[in-house]
């Protein structure tokens, strides 16, 4: 039996124990969704608190081994039977078949295309549970009545339904939006707008370490950097193609002297403007041109999510491009480049997907063939494991996505590498080829880790807050055990900031317990406490992520701080 | 006599002259502007090559002492004698007094307020030169005729006028809008839109350098830093201030949702909600955030110029806020930091300006006194030699401004510190101070170079493109003289680029000299050429600036290049 079949049928079960439970009560809908399955009430006045109630009467109703029934009425029989309930009504006159077909488990009868499972026999009572109430307009449609809707989470087994619980405990513990104003990296304020984090110094110190992480990478790389605006000319959204195919995700235009401007959605137009502003040989390929590019897109109100989903975002973006010789070798490079990055950041599980032309192309077939196949040598050459998505390339071309699991299972995209057929022909891109002929380079977009704001939030839920050694905004704090040891905790302080540490030295007046406690609260990875003895033995007490270290000798543990930075842990 | 005046009767010159070589020609105006004077014509058909036949012809009627004769006439009078000047008739209408001043000599006349020279033996004929022509609409409407603009330069003596030309010629040659192309610091592109410059490789390196001594030098000044979005909702701005006092300097709302949403033209807003994102004890003050803010203002397109005047722009942005008794102090580290910051750029000349209470102000008039007073005190205790620019700070606070002298002698604004009455009021801005008691804390806006991108432009101009070894995107070049050196120059070049410097081998197939041309019109601070006699010596012929420092060994090479490095030369 299928989960979602388990998950629907469940739906109808909290229905009849509603029914019975509450008489009156109007139904809405009760699909399956992600992990469980909802229905939707009118006339229903309940609280949380009401739901183990719900969910007995459920467990008793399932125990009873009822028979799910399916029958084929006419829709005139249909509206006799759902006359005391409008939103079945309303369901049944947008119908257009003559026959529809109901589901009756005990006294419940809903209109419903199925399928369900035969008796609740198939399902396990100790694996489900009713989750929370919500408010949710009847059609999605905010000028109809708000309903009440119920969820509840189902798996198989009682062991999926625990394990699934705990991930969420976990997850909420770990949830960026709450740990990142408490460990100051970001802001939201609604005065300023949703979907635009305000960064904090924290924050801030946190986005350079990774900038400067990549920029150093990359620029090895023989990428160069480039600065572009955020708002170009509607001519340009229009050349790109981005105003006929992407302006859903765009704002509305600016208009400046008779002239509109829009808030880039996307780089590439002005870094294709480089690439053409000079004339490009074949001895000058492959030229990569990367940018931290703020970009604008829209999402609605209603999805937007801490850092994981906002309105403007910062990616890790490039561009490339090159010969057709090169295209193996550098998409190659850029596999590994991905991973290289992805792993330095602590992420050990990926998922890999190509995806294939969709119907609607741009390019031709030959190039599609010829980049897909290309695609897909690179990723056997590194012995990859990837699934096809088949027809789930963007229009202008195939791409490869790497999406990590994070400690908790969950997959997050990061890494994407996309050839690009449109704008080439769009701006008329070229270079002068080996025989002095204007040829078509390839051109591809890439970002590895996606943007600065979804990684980070990825980050900190990763870790919990608790940060490697070189990513913690602050490193170290030093705490004299009193006030005689200030000067001491000062000078360890001073002497790790001379080596580069992130330190600060917490010489206010609170006793040392409080310290430390509010330094694991704030996922510092060193505390280190110096008082008589230490300043005797040139040591200081370690703490490190709750774990006592001992008493080490500065020089020791400048040794290790070192080599932990070296090694990016 | 005045210049203005002098300029004011050359303009009356060049319409005699052309009224005598050009009968039938239609006036418009003819005022003295900056450095000389125009005149529009009408049914003038001339092109640049036919000015020094109009020059000649104006010394001609110089030399002959021709007097400027003054008349009161009425309206009716002078719309008789203007009868056949459409322009004139037209401004003749639309004065509103009943008698009018004219001006004549030889035998034009000029509807004109004056003053005028006596007679043209005042004018030195060998200290003026018709510059230039230009299209001009009437009274700057589009919709109404283009006019012929005959431009002209003028001084007192010969000897200005030769040296304003030089200076002018050398301003030609040091455009950095020429300059900045041609050195691959940035691009503009009419698709993308004026004012909008788009960052190539090698300015990217440069604005980079910029910010990377900016950011060390204020983090150990105990800035933090933060990064703030390029959009804020309307609710934002209408508390700040902006919408009502800014706003023709705003760009239109872009709509999300039903809510407006506005480009930022300033930081302060932003900076502000994280300062309020905390309850705040004089304990932490002085707060002081800094940002590297790209804001958008409205510009007319036609006062846009290269770097120096563009729409969107990067400020080296920061927000203090500090306790009363603080204020001081923090405008002397805050003016003493300004200066050092634009002395190692290389300026060396600075005129300082103190900015006073205007008509209009927020704030009370004890703290606008408290604050000047402040300000005052500081210059006097820096031994600063100022002026004081009276009614002129910005409504919400008295202000510093320093400007400075390029290498031309051109004045430039740069750093600015102003005090803020206003944001603490309109955000409720507040700091706990030793009693325990909410208090209103001192708010300065301060920008040290004021924007990336007119620093850049300015850096530019003043070093005519040649920058200083810290500065340049690429510092060094490595040419072998023949192919058998090209191992040894990339060995160098490689050994160099360890030592963190931006390096180039040059071992394309060119000639050496014409290698060495290259790069000097690339201005590469140094042309590292080598051949067997280099290789045998562990050596390279340095050449800098078209000067041959003759054979180095590398070792000392590497020990003059860190030095320069060190000393930010």
């Amino acid at each position: 039996m299928k989960i979602e079949t388990i998950r629907h049928s469940l739906s109808h079960i909290l229905a009849l124990a509603v029914q019975e439970l509450y008489p009156g009560v109007k139904f809405g809908i009760g699909p399956a969704i992600e992990n469980g399955f909802y229905y939707d009430f009118d006339n229903l006045k309940i609280s949380e608190k009401d739901l183990s109630k719900i969910e007995k009467k459920m467990k008793k109703l399932i125990k009873q081994n009822l028979k799910f029934e399916k029958k084929i009425i006419s829709k005139t029989e249909a509206k006799k039977l759902f006359k005391n309930q409008p939103y079945k009504l309303e369901l049944i006159s947008d119908l257009k078949d003559k026959t529809l077909s109901i589901y009756k488990v005990g006294n419940f009868v809903d209109l419903c295309a199925g399928p369900h499972i035969k008796s609740t026999k198939e399902i396990n009572p100790e694996a489900f549970k009713l989750d929370r109430i919500a408010g949710a307009y009847w059609r999605g449609d905010e000028s109809r009545s708000m309903l009440t809707r119920i969820y509840g989470i189902a798996f198989k087994t009682e062991k999926e339904l625990r394990e699934y619980l705990k991930t969420q405990q976990e997850a909420e513990k770990r949830d960026h939006r709450i740990l990142g104003e408490k460990l100051g990296i970001f802001l939201q304020d609604a005065e300023v707008g949703t979907g635009l984090p305000l960064w904090l110094p924290k924050g801030t110190i946190l986005r350079k370490i990774i900038e400067n992480y990549l920029y150093q990478e990359l620029s090895l790389a023989g990428y160069q950097w480039v600065v572009t605006p955020h708002i170009g000319k509607l001519d340009l959204w229009k050349t790109s193609g981005h105003w006929d195919l992407y302006r859903e995700n765009m704002y509305s235009p600016i208009e400046i002297e008779g002239e509109k401007y829009l808030l880039k959605p996307m780089n590439c137009p002005f870094h294709v403007k480089i690439y053409k502003s000079k004339i490009r040989s074949y001895k000058d390929l492959p030229i990569k041109l990367a940018e931290f590019g703020t970009v604008y897109r829209y999402e609605r109100s209603g999805t937007l999510h801490g850092l994981t989903r906002v309105r403007g975002f910062t990616q890790d973006d490039a561009h490339l491009w090159c010969t057709p010789e090169q295209l193996t070798g550098e998409v190659e490079k850029l596999l590994k480049q991905g991973l290289k990055i992805l792993k330095t950041f602590g992420f050990k599980e990926f998922k890999i997907y190509l995806s294939t032309r969709p119907e609607k192309y741009a390019g031709t077939l030959k190039s599609w063939q010829k980049a897909t196949n290309c695609l897909k040598y690179v990723l056997k050459k590194l012995k990859l494991d990837y699934q096809i998505d088949p027809g789930g390339g963007v229009f202008y071309g195939p791409k490869i996505d790497i999406k990590i699991k994070d400690s908790l299972g969950r997959e997050w995209q990061c890494t994407t590498i996309q050839v690009d057929f449109n704008l080439p022909e769009r701006f008329d891109i070229n270079f002068i080829n080996k025989k002095g002929k204007k040829e078509r380079p390839f051109m591809i977009h890439r970002a590895l880790i996606g943007s600065l704001e979804r990684f980070i939030g990825v980050l900190i839920e990763h870790y919990g807050g608790a940060l490697p050694l070189w990513l913690s905004p602050v490193q170290i704090w030093v705490i004299p055990v009193g006030s005689a040891h200030r000067k001491y905790a000062q000078e360890i302080a001073e002497k790790l900031k001379t080596e580069g540490f992130r330190v600060e030295a917490k010489i206010e007046a609170e006793t040392v317990s409080k310290k430390i406690r509010e330094g694991e609260i704030q996922k510092i990875p060193y505390l280190l406490v110096a008082g008589d003895k230490e300043i005797k033995q040139k040591a200081t007490r370690v703490r490190s992520r709750n774990k006592d270290l001992g008493i080490m000798k500065l020089n020791k543990l400048l040794e290790k701080l070192k080599k932990e930075i070296k090694q990016k842990k």
